[in-house]
């Protein structure tokens, strides 16, 4: 029993993972009772299981002990059905008795309130003291096939497999093990993890990251926990192993509204996805594709880009994948002139001379084969769709074995789809065998595809978050400026900046700024705004009032000394007389380069998240704009802003020349760092950020400090 | 046999839905030919079976005539199955023999070149001669379950039941036959159209619209052939009964670049979207989403609005659901105050109190059954899902009986999704007896759901595309000078108007433009502009050049008599000599409206066809843009300025109030008139389209015209 109490990765789960010995505390034969379905279901296990219950001295003539340390054995892993209340003690028990592990299936704590939380509290700190682990409480239980080991109370036991399977609930393991059943998924382990009083999701991922016997980690999420533990764990596992995520509750969390233009666009799912993103986790959002690609992922390599060939027997599967494919983001291969050449010399005069690749209805085993090998070796192809209909002429097997010789040892995904019923499994079950992973339908396959090249960049991701991480962060030009500016304001009892401390802050760290000057009565604006040169623009200077544009505060486009006049008179009939103090004073900028938005806010889970994005008056509209978590290196300040649309914009358009990228990924690198850097704030946006070829500047700006 | 000849909405299609009697063309005992495929599977049509072919007197004993003459008996529908040159005659001597329909599966005719496409012309002239209607060529066939007839080589035959399914690709019948009885789905007819020479959508749709044992028709569609009769018999069923289309070659499609923004941002697929949506055809993008929604629009009603309440006895499930509503478009019902208070008095304190609405693991079917009643009589619930998992407590089948009891009569949809293996199987036939359908995971539940919502959306389009055909349409202002200006350019061999051509065609049809004039020299700009006041925008005035801005041809804030000079010499400097017919002014509006792009451009399947969206130098960026086609009545405008994001800042944002809607509404209606009245016109862009609350005004337009 040495590899108990060993620390692997730094986590011991082997009790759960690898028992010797199982107790089941509170065994009964009771029918329609959990601890019966539990007793029931470890009758198959095949080392020891003891039966504790104080109430029964034997059942079915079998011992059963009236506590944990009267079996007088090593026992490795207990599992506890009694009611909450008893819990305490029973942990405490165990703990003395020297078990490793405890699932706690009982239900009864924090989500019935204060009594239930104290509970939790105590067991915890038990559980602490004396070294136990806990999974659950609240839970179905876990399952690891390979061992016979059935510690939960579910009707059915999963078939052996290297698919690791966390679920946060205990009614959906019971659908998916149905639909696993059915469709022939086997498993590594099957963890219904409960409320996570103790082992949670950073554990069980750093265990089966060790664990050889498990290919994937495969989640289904209902709230993240510890987020900064998850995120750490999931970056040292998922370079290894695929780890894939269906997170419930986008919509809900969304909903929340929050005080700044960031804020609003944020809500803590997006943050998840961007922080999901940069650790090279994939997220899916159904059932169906968190096994596919778990499967798929573990079975072939992953592809270098989004580019898919595809070979099929028949016209409309192929143009249902090449629909599916766009529709997800990936892309159809251009085949180069030397595969045209090569298949148009194997294939009849009327092939579709372009991909997809159709080899005609009546294509025998050798030119079905044939072409594929051509395909599969272009090199502008990332990844192989094969797709099989049956007609009088085809082969199905004949055609798989023929695939499975065919890309034998070629460095790119290949996935098959053998279309139809009977006359097709045997076809399937080859390619199976052959580690090419099969889908009814060639849509299905193409989404599978993608959702590949999306681990590929992820792990490019996760490879510059690491990278990001050990680079010194990059210190302000002007660090003494941006503090005291902070602190003067902190110690006026203000966590709102006005707009030109705003923006001394962002100038201090290297950010382009529109130079403001904030004029207190109306001649002062007047000699401001003639001392700029007209057109200028006059906004309200207030230490209290946020959003400007809404209440009118902002005046564009004067031309004169009587605009600007009427301009100061119109601000400050706009609001109280407590929320003016003046007026600020810059030059009107001629909008000729795009107007985006860069934004930081600090997340409960995550700390601060960075936002960039369309900017603009009409930010919330088109809501374009993409999340990221510090550090950002330069490399990931060109990705994150691939992930907007107005990227494509940025680079030159239509007559127009690319803006300063380089000074807009430079500003990027800055904020990330200035965010990271001044603890004290706590919401940024700038809004506009504009962003043309000859420069970058930021034309508005708000900064919200920590109260 | 009265029915054969009588036309039944205007399509006689009986011959191949109810034949009495049936002849093979082409009959033969050949192991794996298709013409025994065919022979085999007629033998179970209870009808007259007949086997012709010259070269064989009997097979097994039975008689083998050698003409479809020979028969000497009423044939009401004939297969044949010989190679394509023998077709022709074949028609002919059907047509004499008086057969109503021939489904020809043989292939080799437009698909292989010139010779084929002759042999269809000369089949069609026949057919149309002797009133003989074709199924196919190059097809599997048709089957039509309750009759026992399956006219198909295809390798089994569907289940009956009440959806009509027609598909233009003969391998993806063989992958949905064998969906449809593993998933137990009936068909009341299964067509492969094939090549759809002569019986195309259009027939199909009339017939299967009169059909009172079609419940819904469900199309696989690959290219849409004709379009505006397909449109019109869409319109003529649709409200009838639900048609729903996959149509593959989306993204193909959408490759072709056009040379107007109108253009590049359309493409043919995105025109049949929208002239799905006008004509209440739904639309959907997997093969899954297809049946699930065919089966559901035939069983439940409709739903009057996009929200959703959701009870379920588990947390999980029940999120699952709502991200799967909320990201298809449909929304969370928020309970009213009275439901709110009826469910705390049936649930435990900590039930979740709201929507979804958990009665918890523990909950027993009365608890289950009064949570669903009340839900469902809420005013602002729109549709219900009922979820359940198995848990100790629950009872499937006792709570599927009382949701079938407790939601009967109530005029909105019900889903269910009963979740689990076995123990739900008997809970879930009891459901679907009731006629509430059921679907494996609830995420696909809700999406179903909102289809439905969608298909309510569509009916209501129908319903205004059919009143907009009624309505007089809408005259210009001043069609003499509008048809006046499109004479001369055309007269002058011209396709493109200058741009204050164009202008003042889109004024005399209503549309407001801000003033451009033209200049020839320098010295007619300085004038022109100092009369306007500046500051004022000069642009390229070009007779053959289009996108101004590209070629540097837009010089915008041109603030003094130097600015102007500069640039003349700046804009002629770009150009051609030839391209460079002078420039045109106008005054500089600063934007402080939203930019809009209005366009048409005339499809060929579907005439003149209508976009509108974001406008400005971000159109292909943003794509927010709707199409639609014309006629359009207010009604429809508001609509169709719905599906755009731009909108929703159109009604006014974050201090913004909104802009002159009903002059925007005015503005769309006007140019839909004008582009259905102005033949001569191809294509219009204007963009920008500023919108404002004071007003609407084109800056800049771009008409093409016919060659």
């Amino acid at each position: 029993m040495e590899e108990l109490g060993v620390r692997v990765g730094g986590v011991i789960l082997n009790a759960f993972f690898q028992p010797h010995s199982v107790a089941v505390i509170g065994a009964t034969l009771r029918a329609g009772s959990v601890g019966r379905s539990i007793v029931e279901n470890l009758r198959a296990f095949p080392r020891d299981v003891f039966w504790v219950n104080p109430k029964r001295a034997e059942l079915e003539g079998r011992v059963v002990y009236p506590s944990i340390t009267a079996i007088g054995q090593r026992v490795d892993l207990a599992v506890i059905v009694t009611p909450a209340g008893s819990v305490p003690g029973l942990i405490r028990e165990c703990g003395e008795a020297g078990v490793g592990g405890v699932i706690v299936i009982s239900a009864g704590f924090r989500e019935t309130g204060a009594v239930g939380a104290a509970l939790e509290a105590e067991i915890l700190a038990t559980a602490r003291e004396l070294g136990v682990r806990i999974v659950g409480p609240n839970c179905l239980g876990l399952m690891v096939p390979a061992l016979g080991l059935n510690a939960t109370f579910a009707s059915q036991m999963a078939m052996p497999g290297r698919v690791a399977f966390l679920s946060q609930s205990g009614a959906l393991c019971t659908a998916i093990l149905d639909w696993s059943l059915r469709d022939g998924v086997g498993f590594r382990a099957f963890v219904s993890v409960g409320s996570m009083m103790d082992v949670g999701w950073a554990d069980l991922i750093r265990h089966l990251g060790e664990d050889e016997q498990t290919d994937s980690i495969v989640i289904y999420m209902e709230s993240v926990g510890e987020g900064q533990a998850f995120l750490e764990a999931a970056r040292e596992v998922a370079l290894r192993k695929p780890i894939v995520v269906i997170k419930v509750g986008r919509t809900e969390e969304a909903a929340h509204a929050a005080a700044s233009h960031t804020g609003a666009l944020t809500g803590s799912d997006a943050v998840l996805d961007a922080a999901l993103r940069q650790s090279g986790v994939l997220r899916v959002s159904t059932i169906e594709e968190l096994f596919d690609v778990s499967e798929i992922l573990a079975k072939q390599p992953l592809p270098r880009g989004r580019k898919l060939g595809i070979v099929t027997n028949a016209g409309g599967p192929g143009a249902l994948a090449v629909d599916a494919l766009v529709g997800a983001g990936g892309e159809l291969a251009v085949l180069s002139a030397e595969t045209l050449s090569g298949l148009s010399a194997v294939l009849p005069g009327h092939w579709s001379h372009g991909n997809p690749v159709d080899v005609l209805g009546d294509a025998d085993t050798g030119r079905y084969v044939e072409a594929i090998k051509i395909v599969s070796r272009d090199a502008g192809v990332d990844g192989l769709l094969v797709v099989l209909t049956p007609q009088s002429m085809t082969k199905p097997t004949e055609v798989a074995e023929g695939l499975a010789a065919g890309v034998k040892g070629i460095p790119k995904p290949v996935l098959a789809s053998w279309m139809g019923g009977r006359g097709v499994t045997d076809g399937r079950r080859r390619l199976n065998e052959a580690g090419i992973p099969t889908c009814d339908y060639p849509d299905q396959a193409a989404r599978a595809f993608v959702l590949m090249w999306e681990r590929s960049r992820r792990l490019e991701w996760l490879v510059e978050t690491q990278r990001a991480f050990l680079e010194p962060p990059l210190p302000a030009i002007r660090a003494d400026e941006a503090s005291m500016i902070l602190a003067a304001a902190r110690s006026a009892g203000r966590t709102l900046l006005s707009e030109s401390e705003a923006k001394a802050v962002l100038s201090a760290w290297g950010i382009p700024v529109v130079t403001t000057q904030v004029a207190t009565d109306e001649e002062a604006a007047v000699r401001l705004a003639t001392e700029m040169g007209f057109p200028v623009v006059v906004k309200l200077h207030s230490l209290t009032l946020t959003h400007k544009t809404d209440v009118g505060g902002v005046q564009l486009n004067l031309s004169s000394e009587a605009a600007v006049r009427a301009a100061w008179q119109k601000i400050r009939g706009a609001v109280s007389p407590d929320d003016f103090q003046g007026v600020s004073v810059q030059r009107m900028i001629i909008a000729k380069g795009y107007e985006l938005i860069l934004g930081s806010k600090t997340d409960a889970q995550f700390g601060p998240v960075l936002l960039f994005g369309s900017g603009g008056t009409l930010v919330e509209v088109f809501q374009d704009r993409a999340l990221a978590l510090p550090p950002i290196s330069r490399e990931m300040a060109t990705r994150w802003m691939a992930e907007t649309k107005i990227y494509q914009a940025l680079q030159g358009i239509r007559g127009r020349g690319p803006v300063d990228l380089d000074g807009l990924t430079d500003c990027l690198v800055r904020f990330s760092a200035m965010v990271s850097a001044q603890k004290e704030i706590l919401e940024v946006d700038i809004n506009p950020l504009i962003a043309s070829p000859d420069g970058i500047v930021a034309l508005d700006a708000r900064i919200v400090l920590r109260s």
